[in-house]
């Protein structure tokens, strides 16, 4: 997937300010020269991107997880997902994280998007993919990572929407993309 | 909208650090209580929360502008969007934003989705307004904004996302619940 570079507009670095260097994150304050010449600061958060995982079952249930995210202090249902390791192949991480987060193998993994999930502050991109065929294993999650697995059809995701129980990007952009390809019978571009 | 609480598998606060208050963000550090009475460290970016609009021209297009995101630095084609103002409603900041930055005001706007674009480090939650009956006036962008209005197709709006000149999950789940709402009649959910 190569990105094409589009520099229109182009904010020059004039310095960049280190803030924090954390185990997932790194926060950074860059100093920028307009296209008019005036100064501006831009705040950046800098991450190692991430997969999702849209899994479908034979019976046409999506595989969701309910785990706490401490930033909402609230719990969520979502697709499984998960970072990149260092180096990882994006796809190599979704087929990683379903089966960790879930137990399942995928006999078939194809890529759906990849997305910006806040390009205003953060470099995070999220790869989405559709798994089928799915054959039930063992989960294994990471030992800080409590999760409850559930199957979801289209209906009650949606109304897993409706309720906020689901509520993050990448699990309704996923929903979004099912209801298409149940429609048109393909994913979305 | 109000949000429901879940606490399944809580991860209780023991100490917080704070790392940076910025001018759009804020960072902090967390030392939490997992339910296994382990503890562990979250990384916590706080956001005001955003707005986007899906809008649609008379003759069916979608209103975007190109303009330079410093993080991912290179150029992007994406709905109109910017932060909530302090104690700005949600349809308000939609309409505002609607206005600055393309000149256009909206004679119908409604919720599509609301969804927190990075459940795992940041709180940004961004609610999505789909409007239509336009109504062309004149564009006022912020001073530090730099943009270039665009209008296109659904067609045309799949072809970008396959170029990758559009990439960011607003954007890209703004052109699935239209390409839902001209298959189906309505937004979804």
């Amino acid at each position: 997937m190569p990105h094409k570079t589009h520099k229109k507009f182009e904010e020059v670095t004039v310095s960049t300010q280190p803030i924090f260097q954390g185990k997932i994150i790194s926060l950074q304050v860059d100093t920028v020269k307009l296209p008019n010449g005036a100064e501006a600061t831009r705040e950046i958060v800098k991450h190692p991107g991430a997969v999702a995982v849209l899994a479908l079952t034979p019976d046409d249930r999506m595989i969701v997880v309910e785990q706490y995210r401490k930033p909402l202090e609230k719990s969520q249902v979502e697709i499984p997902a998960g970072k990149l390791d260092a180096g990882e192949n994006p796809l190599d991480a979704a087929k990683r994280e379903l089966e960790e987060e879930t137990g399942y193998t995928a006999g078939s993994i194809r890529h759906i998007s990849s997305f910006y999930t806040s390009p205003g502050f953060a470099d995070e991109i999220l790869h989405l993919y559709a798994a089928e065929q799915l054959v039930k294993g063992q989960a294994n999650p990471d030992e800080d990572e409590f999760l409850e697995i559930e199957e979801l059809t289209l209906e009650q995701a949606q109304a897993y929407i409706r309720e906020q129980r689901i509520s993050d990007a990448k699990t309704i952009m996923a929903v979004y993309a099912w209801q298409l390809y149940k429609l048109t019978g393909s994913f979305p571009t």
